[in-house]
């Protein structure tokens, strides 16, 4: 015989298969049984304080929740569908083991209120997690820039070759990027931390409940001002999301880079072989798998994005069951950030550049076209967009007949214009000194890339503080 | 020790454990496994035509590999993480247990057109299952119509009562719509439908591989015109999730007004109670979920849609790593398009219609205006915006005063115009007759309603056609 | 003949006119045309600074921008498709009224900086004015609760109404969701607010551009860090697209209500005449239209938002011309922002409630059962769960019979259960009072709805005090 | 004064200046002109038949009405935004022209099927622009490949070297997708081309409307089936957005390739000066800017369908305000659909193909090493899976040192296995025969490519046919 629901006073007949199949999010939302219990145990704790509770009462409670954990954790916990969610799940189990009792830590609270407060609690941890995670990857970015300040690599625009950069430059760009979502992700965090308990279904709760009790005892850093905000709104899922696709947005252009980088035509940088796989069917494969997937993970999880908005748009306020299923993009945006982040890290870590193939590309593809025309404009007074259309011509010469920047005699640069033929040529379109004179903040030279590496180096100590003060306060309570 | 992988010949150091978590698809791939093992079949089948087989080795191969199934099916089988994918975990187990042989199933194939070929066989099959889940729900519009015809409810624009319709006409408004869905549902499957084994990696095989053979026994509509193409397409794949996301929006407009309907306010819907769920803590809630849960789910097969576009977008051509991940969307939309067919038509089976409340509100909604316009225009041959005009007076009037058009006294009516005060007037109005007046094909007359009742099923009747053909090609060969 | 490209020097061709229809972007980015002429003066200013133009040449550019500035206002300037942008626009005009002097000033500088400075200078303007109008509607809902504090409406959760509260809590919920609003506009405001002049197109410049100065000229908050970094991305665009999308769901969410709640079958809401539009064809139609178009908008922005992540997706670092196409979404997500402010601001200041009705629902809708139970469980030390049950089989037996928690004959509930003959019966489903149990911070009594006010009325102070030293930071330098 | 609306007799206040400037559509749905226009005639043809006008009156109208569209063609036409959209627009004006007259043209129609069938109009006559454009592409793919059937360049997974293919098996990849992309376009004009008028606001109309009649002059496939459904639905712009999309998916995948093999590093690929830009600040540089906008207007189409799923999504039956915007990215796509055509097939004209340098990467990619592999399982008899072990030691060894399969000596050969100095090895390498050898249906042999020729050139064939019917059929009326 089907048990009996727990709401099902009402009602005539019982769910159906059909309503159990749809409705259940027990094969999901198990996730949360830590912090079910951990929301659980301070609900408790506060009905105490407030005299629903007795002592004893609570500390049965406690104790019983601790077990029910245990038994979760150990994989001796049976996870019932008739059970519906985690929720039910613990709740009923509690019951089980002490009878009424169990029934009574329901008081002075909601399903709406307690999935919300989970999710927060989870989300902080998580969170949490992935700071500490994406700071290990913001300390390769920075180690790996140092090792290469001496590296030249071309740098692209319109994946054409533009300009000589130091490859410590196009480290730290990424480095920066990961910066920003830090950034994000802490924000996320912030909107997470706080106390929704005390919300009831819509309302407020008709106890006395103490929520600043809750919010001490939680550890969260403030206590929701409105009680029907509290449980309608999914801000903080979303701005994980939005974090975790800026992330992805990020990652993926990198991927690219790498895919590109260590393909035979380019061949400047190499993965391990412990990062790439090789084909059943071509023995001399070396795929940056790691790369690929993570490149395509972007959709993943902007498509997690774009779920949950779509499933929130003009809903009315309040709890809606449309909502349960907001936690399996966001369990899924959790495990592939994670993912993402130690995937990356692995790749810049064990990446090899190759700088003699760099180089070889630098000179075919006219790198230091730009420094020629400034030292027309500079040297030789010029003004800029004549210089332009001179160099401009220089290159389709070359181009035509097969030369580069180096190699075009001279007698051909001086039919194209005789300022070519200057003393001064040679040195204006040197590789190793056309990164130095971008000696601007910012810049590729030498002295400011040694600059944007102390820059680089006192953000990572300020992010450090960031995550230790975060990892003292937001210790749990169990 | 690490198990040496088929393809590690060329590699110094094992796949890093990141490398493995990151890559393995075992997780979710495993799901079809059952074509797997077809198209391995038809494989051997056409490697004994061409003579790379023996009639002896390629018995003992299909015999293993049906060995393989029934240890799947029976959950002894074993899958292992290192194995990466359900093809490997297969082509493993079939050399554990024939040694050599077994590894000469793979000879003419690549893993990048068998993983597309599997994918449309497990296209085929399950927009089949979902064809006929379908049927049912489109059979359930017309019967529910049919019971329903003379049964008057509000038809909204803007969700203000515009003019009463027959319940009948709401019913088969949906029931057209998901003859949509089903024509796009089909024309997914026929894209699907074609043999793509033989294109190799890339570029075809290097063996006079027998595609017409493999067609044949894979049952399949057609056979691929080009081996590079083949392997690097998803637009099957797209064209399904687009078909279960337009599926998904109908839904979720037709769960939006479930929802509504049977608010305390609008009260013409009653869902039985196996389709609804109470509140934790309000007793007298009876939630509409499953609309609920499926209008919510329609982001999350659009979300799945854009995971796949996203992930696509600006990849080059043939096979990418990044497309691994494609079965993720796909799988899941497979499982919430059958759910979400299941769901609404259970609905629609359980819905109680209530006329009085559905009258309450069609007076009070002044839901007989325009006809009452169009007498103006018809027997007083005032112009049509004229008649718009006087009739919005009234309109003002009587919400004014709280009137309905059928309780503001005749003098009242007499002092916006006289025209008002004829006898006519009270026939204009009646609610019964409005309906009949819409007497044009497609309008909410009964005479247009029986009409639009033979068509529909003579539509049910050519989609029966449509799918009793398909099962009888479709039969799978094992 | 075709004008000559500034850039063509290399090219044997003139481009097509299909790539100068599908490359132009002075259609749209003329939008740009103030920003653009800020960023040149603070340039034109800065190379004086450092020598390259001479003073009294500075203030011919100067000048003469400041007057195409004027030109572009009063619609006399020519906008030619040949000059591509908005940025080449203003220089060829420079050049034509001075000649090589105008050809100078894009010494030190790229399109691939100067492009992202303009949108970075655009979107700290624009987002100012949208937090000037936001703060303004932050405004009218913290009125309209203030004026509604003692008007009762349903609460609803799944649409089903759940409990009474008062309107002023309805109100303040949106209020808070709009809060968090304003501090995601702050925060991509924050994002954007910064000097990226100097980084030429990837590398840095050859010139000691003073990037100070530039900052302090252009009032910016901080320099770009890595040149790289800032030619590459787009994160203060995606984060304003997300926090417009974020405005744009709650928006979505609000009007979905206006929408339901100002329907003849709820009737607790009315629209001004003025915010909304009848129909063509039924007079008696007062259609929404705001409400609906701010609800369909939210698609509108979050498929701007999609634009421009699957646009960055996967590509590789640096300027690619992909990214010329992110200002579409962006200009069109601010100029719906500022309307969808507006709107929902208008409907807010306009809306009347209609209390009987809310009443008349919150009676049928058996809005008190919930503090049914709680009565049992306080006053007659039932158990939660066990008193829910009986509540819930009252519900049921008055929802057979047509009665409400009211009207129910004390007889009839004695069948139920002994206890509901009780004295307090009466008193405990009163549905001004149930409101004021609800005495927890954030909840829904009277006192706390008082709190909740000044709460708000605080918060409105900080923002206030933000947007003012804002509004005096921010004090453009032309 | 403000002009007095048409709907307006019920409402006591004129719109305000927000709900004008919100709800006006005129400022982009003037691009209906014609096709309302057409419809219109159409219906007044109808309204004759049916006598609701006279011959007269009706020769009036549509004379009227022809003399407005050149009023529009002239630009002499005045829009303004008080007449909202620019089905108000033209009534007005025919109203301005012809009295009362003109007011009877909306006899049997409403707003909501006329706007529905305009829609529906556009998307039939803009398809079929499309198509030719598209047939267009298709015809010079296959010239290109026809071209270049005996050019080798290098097949690539996950952008690794893998097999030689010949150029036209590549051009033909693209062929094939845009096959489906035609019949996607062709299944979507099907979807459009349908009678809605008659519908009226939702139910029907209360007048004798000859739909037949309708439908025969206005030359569209069938008859809608229920009026409801007719003007609910927007199910004709998804699928032409979807088809839009994954149109640009396929195009977005040339154009990166596009961008990679003409980057100096691949260097196959030369687009014309014509297609590409240079940059303002680096001379040498020639950008793909065509290739990377297309690329980025992925995202633009993308986002538009899901702004149209996302509006849809959860809305009630029928008409609902929020669909106005439907035709923002519908007139977007169909213009970037365009532009998108016409941009690949300029490309893929214009493309010049550089033999030497494909070759160069294909013997430096080892792409002859699963030939190699087949010929130990061939003609040595050895396992796949351990000859593919064996050529994956070797492409080791000659990574390790710098040499590729046609370098490497065969003594260091033999110390890897003694079967690799075998005088069928030298053979076995060769990259001109290695094509020759995928001679399976599908594959890259100079026969298979003849073959699939020769099948591109039948399918156009089928494909003109389609479009001159088409074009026949689809002749407009007026």
């Amino acid at each position: 015989m089907k048990e009996k629901k727990l709401w099902g006073g009402r009602f005539a007949e019982a769910p159906s298969s059909l309503m159990i199949r749809i409705g259940e999010s027990i094969s999901f939302d198990r996730e949360l049984y830590s912090q079910d219990i951990t929301g659980s145990i301070s609900h408790s704790r506060m009905l105490k304080k407030i005299g629903i509770l007795t002592a004893e009462e609570q500390k049965k409670i406690e104790d019983t929740l601790l077990l029910i954990k245990k038994e979760i954790q150990s994989g001796k916990f049976e996870f019932k569908i008739e059970n519906e969610d985690i929720h039910m799940s613990i709740e009923s189990r509690l019951t089980e083991i002490l009878g009424d009792l169990g029934k009574k830590l329901h008081t002075a609270r909601s399903r709406n209120d307690q999935v919300s407060q989970d999710v927060r609690l989870y989300l902080k941890e998580e969170i949490s997690n992935i700071l500490v995670l994406l700071y290990s990857l913001l300390q390769t970015w920075v180690e790996k820039a140092e090792k290469n300040i001496d590296v030249i690599i071309p740098g692209y625009t319109h994946l054409q070759i533009a300009q000589p950069i130091r490859a410590s430059h196009y480290f730290l760009s990424h480095f920066w990027a990961n910066v920003r979502d830090f950034e994000d992700f802490v924000s996320a965090k912030n909107r997470a931390d706080e106390l929704v308990l005390g919300s009831g279904a819509l309302a407020g709760v008709n106890y006395q409940t103490d929520r600043a009790f809750l919010q001490k005892d939680l550890q969260l850093g403030r206590i929701s001002e409105n009680s029907m905000d509290a449980v309608s709104q999914r801000d903080h899922i979303l701005k994980f999301l939005f974090a975790s696709s800026q992330y992805y947005i990020h990652a993926s252009r990198f991927c690219e880079e790498v895919i590109l980088f260590s393909s035979q035509e380019f061949s400047y940088f190499r993965l391990p072989d412990s990062l790439t796989t090789g084909s059943s069917i071509m023995p001399q494969k070396k795929n940056p798998d790691v790369a690929e997937l993570i490149r395509g993970k972007a959709g993943r999880v902007v498509g997690g994005l774009n779920h949950v908005l779509m499933m929130m748009k003009g809903t009315p306020s309040s709890y809606n069951r449309d909502f349960q299923e907001d936690k399996i993009p966001l369990f899924d945006a959790v495990k592939q950030v994670k993912l993402g982040i130690e995937g990356i890290r692995e790749m810049v870590n064990g990446l090899e550049v190759f700088p003699n193939n760099a180089i070889r590309s630098l000179r075919s593809g006219f790198s230091t076209a730009t420094d020629l025309a400034d030292w027309l404009v500079f040297q030789k007074k010029i003004p800029f967009r004549t210089s332009h259309e001179i160099v401009g011509e220089l290159v389709k010469v070359c181009s035509a007949k097969g030369w580069d920047l180096f190699t075009i005699p001279s007698g051909e640069r001086g039919k194209i214009n005789p300022v070519l033929t200057d003393p001064g040529y040679e040195e204006a379109i040197v590789l190793e000194t056309s990164c130095d004179k971008k000696n601007v903040p910012g810049g590729t030279s030498k002295l400011q890339q040694k600059e944007q590496l102390k820059s680089a180096k006192r953000k990572l100590k300020d992010l450090e503080k960031m995550i230790q003060n975060n990892l003292t306060k937001g210790k749990k309570n169990v």
